[in-house]
């Protein structure tokens, strides 16, 4: 599920990462999805034919779910919290050379904040269902928005 | 250009927010903008018609850039670091009523991490050129990624 530090594929590249954060994140609820392992994750969700999956928000922060039930998309945020955080050139498919970091959406990345944009199928006190999401069960949340036009 | 603890508009609502953290972001770089000010920003950035907007990564992040001169768009995700974080329902107009804030895209937010798809011009080293952001010059960077489909 994790890449060790010892895990590099060719042509990867890991820099020393800075000591200490420049700001810090809440863990503001939590992910349930089918799946417990990394291999088992979808490439990318699928706001259409994914399977239903549910967000559960934390007190005190479901109060500010007033209102998400009128939006047909959301945009989720969540922190891929098994994800090392110091490659800057990977090689997803052990190919013959790498990519940088931020031409791809690997959770590998120095902050490891993912992105998808989901149908909202219900709402039920502090837990939605939706539809899009690619993560592990059990994944962070961070954040919340209203979402328009398409996918990212 | 901030909303000080005693700013609260009418039906607005804030939290007591936790003590400590749950995970730390480094800012990866800084965004140049021509807004100065929290009232010049747009309420969303365009990626068409916007103007010219400039994206600093610092090292050793930018190594991580190799590659992303052949996307059309990249997301963004930067560090609205002048937002409080304690608001769970805004009123943004002034109106008769509050929003939940996962209801809305407005900067206050538990995690104030925005997001926005932006249309790549050039790469020039460490330095892209983009339209599409919506934020006050020296935003912090977070995270650069591949961009697919349209627009959120």
């Amino acid at each position: 599920m994790t890449r060790s530090a010892d895990a590099l594929r060719p042509h990867e590249r890991a820099v020393t990462t800075p000591t200490g954060f420049d700001a810090g994140l809440w863990f503001i609820g939590r992910i349930r999805t089918p799946w417990h392992r990394r291999s088992d994750c979808p490439h990318r969700g699928d706001a259409e034919t994914g399977p239903d999956c549910h967000i559960e928000v934390f007190g005190p922060w479901d109060a500010a779910l007033a209102g998400v039930g009128a939006h047909e998309n959301l945009q989720i945020l969540y922190w891929m919290d098994h994800a090392r955080r110091d490659l800057v050139l990977q090689n997803p498919k052990f190919g013959d050379s790498a990519t940088g970091t931020f031409a791809l959406r690997s959770p590998v990345r120095p902050n490891p904040v993912a992105s998808s944009v989901v149908r909202l199928l219900a709402v039920d006190g502090p837990v939605l269902t939706v539809r899009g999401l690619d993560c592990l069960d059990g994944t962070p949340l961070i954040d919340i928005k209203a979402a328009f036009g398409a996918m990212t």
